[in-house]
Order: structure tokens, then C-alpha cells, then sequence
């Protein structure tokens, strides 16, 4: 079943309000939501007694009475933790969602959860220090496989060995003593590029990340769509060449064995040694090894070999995208994670594909577009969910 | 966007339960629909006045005072039309969605609107002398291509030459003077059979049907999600093979141009032609033609060749469901349409390619079944949309 930590109680959205458009008057407030005035001053009174928010000043005047601003408390404190494949990056937010501290740092997710999360939380720690606050309000926290969201934990993930069916909402909400919400990566960076990128406010779209391997958040009706068993989105093993190259999952021809980062690392590396792209040997010959990010080089030095690689992997991309736009008919499609740093040679393609092959009704006013918060996304979305989650629990 | 028209006031749900559980004394409906007494028995009030509803007798005692039973109006009646590419079905059914009345003519979508709806309102004169009924509470219709739901009418439908926003609804409304909801065909058969057949109360699934073309109802939280311009599902078009026949939307490969009723009947000529089957060269030789029926009798008979072609085109239709598996992660998919006569020869083939293709922890519990309301899940959906209709409107 699709869930959601979104709450629509007053308490929830004079929160979501002061911290999307911050400080506000209690006239603009009673305004904004549409609530009686003593209703609101109500709510208001009982979130200042609990330190949620305070006065901010003097507003200014709309004639009559002057009326006092009201703000966010500005010690509340939200971690985002946006665990990859290959990384770890945490920030520590205020109530509105401002960077306050962050780090990322490289490391194994193969490591186990143990390690991992051992590692976040010093990192966090460091952040605390920087950051100078006593408790965090909400943790939020992506990971890069299928989650249980209402249990919290990782279920089956096939790149993170010794995670399953871990307990990361509890281990975290243990040792910091706030609430957690756990997603999918893919998932987290779908919602920060709804809250702050390209897809704002756009309710029905698809986010599709291309990193090391291919992944797709949905969202429809302005909620993530996480599917019956909360594996949604999972489009790296849709089949695009029945004759293609085995995948790491078993199965033959999935997108992620045709394209993504490391099967992109995988066709440099051949196109090296065979002498195709004599810009790739030079640049294996100098560092012993070649990433998806060497052929986005060369490409845009204009290597043919390197510009062919990329618009290959355009079109796989594209021929599933053509697919699923026939099917759910999205209003938009934001493409993201690292190799969107590949920037218009990939989109071009994509598109090209997508506008060719899938039904002209469905892609009339289809954007197909690049992530705006690029490698910020996942913690700007797990600091999304976790206010959210905050915010709703009555206080 | 997804838009629907179950609305949840207290009247609604009242009049939806009497239809789904019949009649009920004030007592057990409090109950039920957890609502404080008086303010039920005020809404009963309102509902007897109009004529909604009436007293029907004394309920089973529960000890203490005899209550009455209430049920709906007897003289309730709701018409349901689903219009296919070569037939109209029209039925007349009574609050209870029990039919009254029922007909079935073949009929070409393709002689146009005015034409077509004549027809449907003459079936539907014919009904009412049989049904005996006065006037109707509601219509629900369903056309085979893709609907502005808000608007009442199909929109660059392919297979419907005339009918680009041709207002079916307006038009419908005015000759009956009754409200009308209009919605895809597949649509309508997705919500029959959530209401009355194998997918009854699962709320996210797929319903597939495979008639002349090949289309998608798609329900997530229990609602139809219709997309962004009404054409989701609109899978017949999604490539299957990039060296396949042309279709007749223009592209290469599509799933409709490789299987379904069409390319089925044109690959039985061949295969009788060929000498491929003695089996179909004996039935074109007796009927001057060929259908998807003949292959699925042969099949049955044991020709190797139909048994042959039935499986490839399983295959086909698995591999686009497949993906599809992956990326919505579903509840159940329930195949229907006239091809789903060819029985467990193809629900064998598809459900072998879903659970080889698709992501493990996505089909762990996931039923592939064939419909259970077969030809009738159409009107069966189409009663359920008009009683929804009206039934959601305030009296």
C-alpha cells in the first residue's frame, strides 16, 4: 500500500507554511489556511507553549492593530542522511530547511549496517558540533534498495548485502531519541526535487536517477507512489535487449546491465583496449582506471566513440521511458543522479526517443528535464520527510 | 490529473451500502457507518422525503423496540453502455446494480457519434418498455479510446474517426435528463471488476485487456488513475520488438501489432495460407475468414501452429507486464477481453514471462488471473460509475 507521513492537521500546515514561506503574521496565518481567527490563535498558543515557534517582532502594519510575527523556533534541528551505493552525505537542517551542516564522505554501503550507520552517526556528530545544537527534531534517511516504509527497514535490497529487513528506523530513532523516516534513495530524491527543483509542485511525475544503476521515483496525486510491496519505481531490470549482456540480478538485457554508471565504466574500459577511443586509453593509461565521468570528458572533447557510448545508453533509457509514459502518462519527467551530468547529449536522446515512441496524447506537454538539485536532491528530500514527520505529530 | 466521482458524505455511503448489502434496519446502518444516531436518522429522513429510499417492513429482532427495514427505491434505475470497436452493450439494472434489462447488437465505433449514440438510446427505448421504467438516475458509458473525464468526452481517440471531443456526456445528459459519467472501456472494466469480480476490494492492480487492441485500467489506492491527459494504460503501443510488423499508429514493433485480436486474425491467414495449419486452412476454406476465436478453437484441438502463436503472443504481452511489474509494483493483475478466451494456454505463457522477468520481492505474492465478469465487466463498471455518480450527488 502507498503511505504517507504527510499530515493535513492545522497543526501541520501552519507548521509546513512557516516553514516554506517563513516568519508570518498571526492575521496572514488565520489568512493562508482559512481557519476562524480563535481557532488559529488557539493552535498558535499551544505550538509557542511547547517551544515549536515564538515571536518574531512587530509585523508590518495592514492599518488597525499591530500585529506580532510568529516564526519557526530557530534551535529546531533536522538530519537528512542520503546513503548511495558508494557515499554517505548528511546535512543538519533548521525548521525551514536551510543547510546548517553537513558532510559526505565515501563509503562502502557493502560495508553493513553496523559500520554504516556507526559512520553517520559521527559524522552527525561533527555536524552537532559545527551546528551547535543539543537534539535533532526528525531524522529522515535514504537507502539504495527497496525499503518497508512502514516498517522502517531495507527489505530484500540486492546491492546492500547484510541489510535486510535491518532495523535502521529503530536503530537511529534509538540513539538520538527523535523520530525517523526511512525511504528509498531514488524515493528521497524524488520528493527534494518536488519540494525545491525543477518538479515544484508538479503533483505527477516520474524522477528517474541514472547513477550506478537505474532507478525511478513515482509520484502521483502530489504523494510518492511506493507500490504493495514498497519496491515501486524499480525500472533497472525492465528488459531492453533480449541478446544483451547478463545483469548482476541474473536476468539478461536489463537496463542497468545496457547503461548506468558502472556499465558505462565497464564499455570505456573496452573501448580503451580495443583501441576505439584513443582519448579513453590516454586516460586509463594515466589513472589505471575509467569511470562513467571519463566518458563524459572525452565526449565533450568530442570523442566520437565516448558521444556514441552515451547516446546508446540515451536510447535504452528512452525506449523504457517511451513505455512507461504510454502507460501512467506523467505531467513531467526530471532525470537525475550522477551521470545526469552528462548532461545534453543524454537528454537529447532521451527525448528524442521518448517523444518518437510513445503515444502523441500523453507527451503533448511532457518536459523532459534535468534535475535542478542535482547531488543535493536525496538530502534535500530527506529533510523534506523528516519535517514532515515532525510536523505532524501532535504536540 | 486523476479525478473521480465516489464522493464520501454520509448520503453517499448510506446509499452505497443499501446497493452493496441490500435492504438494513436503522440500527445495523448506525452501526455500520459509525455515525451518531440522530444525525442518521435525519439523512434517512431526507432520503425517504425525496424518494430515494423507502421503509421495507420490520427488520429481525435485535430485543427491545421492532425496528424497520429501509432499502432503496424499488423503481431506481441506472443504464450502463459500454461501446467496443464492433459492438454496443447496454443494460438496465436497478439501485442494487441487479440487471433489469439487457441488449447486444454488433455495431462499427467507426460509422461515428451520431450514428452510434442513436443506436444506444433506441437499445436503451427497447430496455426501458422491457425494464417497464419511467426515467433514469444515471448513465455510466465507456468508449474504446482515450476520455477527458472531466469533460464527458473521448479525445484524439484512435480507432474512433469523428468522436475527437464529439460531448458525449452533454449530449447523453440532455436526451435522458439523467447525470452521465463517461470513461475508457478498459477503464470501466477495471471497475467491474473490482466491484463484482476476481479484484474485488484489492486496491492496487492492473487490469489487461486484450481484445482487437490491448489497453490498460490501472487502479492504485482504490481509484482509477487515469494520468495527466486521461491515456494511461494506453499500453498497446509500448515497442515489444524493434523489427517487428508496423502498426497502425504509425510506429514499428508496437505490443497491438503483434498481438491481439487484429494480429492474430492476420497471422491465422498466414498460417493458413502457408499451409502452416491444416487446421485454420480448413475453417477459412468453411467460413471465407479467419478469427481469434478460430485460433483458439484449433489451439484447443491441438494444432501446434495456434498453440504456437497463442504462446508467442503470451510472451509478448509478458514481457511489456513485466516491466510494468517492476515499475508500479501491483497487488494483482487480472487479464480480460475477448482473448482471454484463449484460456490457460496464454495466462501460462504471461505469468511464466512476469515471474521470470520481473524483480523477485515484486511478484513474492503476485496473482496473475484471468476476469471473472469476462464479456460483462464492462457494464458491470459502467452501472458501478453511474450509481457512484449518482449517489454521491446531494438530494
Amino acid at each position: 500500500m502507498s503511505t504517507t507521513t504527510r499530515s493535513d492537521s492545522l497543526q501541520a500546515r501552519l507548521l509546513r507554511l512557516l516553514r516554506d514561506e517563513g516568519p508570518r503574521s498571526r492575521a496572514e496565518l488565520a489568512d493562508r489556511l482559512a481557519v476562524p481567527r480563535p481557532r488559529l490563535l488557539t493552535e498558535l498558543n499551544r505550538l509557542l507553549q511547547v517551544g515549536r515557534i515564538r515571536e518574531a517582532g512587530p509585523a508590518a502594519s495592514r492599518g488597525g492593530r499591530r500585529s506580532t510575527l510568529v516564526e519557526l523556533d530557530p534551535d529546531l534541528r533536522f538530519a537528512a542522511i542520503d546513503l548511495g551505493a558508494t557515499s554517505i552525505d548528511v546535512e543538519i537542517t533548521n525548521g525551514r530547511l536551510e543547510t546548517v551542516a553537513a558532510r559526505s564522505e565515501p563509503f562502502d554501503i557493502r560495508s553493513g549496517p553496523i559500520p554504516v550507520l556507526t559512520r553517520v552517526n559521527e559524522m552527525l556528530a561533527k555536524c552537532a558540533t559545527e551546528g551547535s545544537h543539543q537534539r535533532l527534531a526528525a531524522i529522515g534517511i535514504g537507502v539504495p534498495g527497496p525499503v518497508s516504509y512502514r516498517e522502517g527497514m531495507p527489505v530484500s535490497p540486492p546491492i546492500m548485502p547484510g541489510w535486510d529487513r535491518f532495523p535502521v528506523r529503530d536503530a537511529l530513532a534509538q540513539e538520538h531519541g527523535c523520530p525517523v523516516v526511512v525511504d528509498n534513495d531514488v524515493n528521497i530524491m524524488a520528493v527534494g526535487e518536488r519540494y525545491g527543483g525543477v518538479a515544484r509542485s508538479v503533483d505527477d511525475f516520474l524522477f528517474v536517477k541514472i547513477g550506478t544503476g537505474i532507478g525511478c521515483g513515482i509520484f502521483l496525486n502530489g504523494e510518492v507512489y511506493r507500490g504493495n510491496d514498497g519496491c515501486a519505481g524499480d525500472i533497472g531490470h525492465i528488459q531492453v535487449d533480449a541478446h544483451g549482456p547478463v545483469c548482476a540480478c541474473g536476468n539478461v538485457g536489463c537496463l542497468e546491465a545496457a547503461f548506468g554508471g558502472a556499465a558505462l565504466a565497464r564499455d570505456a574500459l573496452a573501448a580503451a583496449r580495443s583501441g576505439a577511443s584513443a582519448a579513453l586509453a590516454e586516460r586509463l593509461q594515466l589513472n589505471g582506471t575509467l569511470t562513467a565521468r571519463d566518458v563524459g570528458a572525452a565526449a565533450a572533447a568530442g570523442d566520437v566513440t565516448c558521444i556514441q557510448l552515451i547516446r546508446d545508453g540515451g536510447r535504452r533509457v528512452g525506449s523504457v521511458l517511451a513505455g512507461l509514459v504510454s502507460f501512467i502518462n506523467p505531467s513531467m519527467i526530471v532525470i537525475g543522479g550522477g551521470l545526469a551530468e552528462l548532461g545534453h547529449i543524454l537528454l537529447a536522446e532521451i527525448r528524442s526517443v521518448v517523444y518518437r515512441r510513445s503515444l502523441p496524447l500523453a507527451t503533448g506537454n511532457l518536459p523532459v528535464v534535468l534535475s535542478e538539485l542535482g547531488s543535493r536532491a536525496g538530502v534535500v528530500g530527506a529533510a523534506v520527510l523528516a519535517s514532515e514527520l515532525a510536523y505532524g505529530q501532535p504536540s
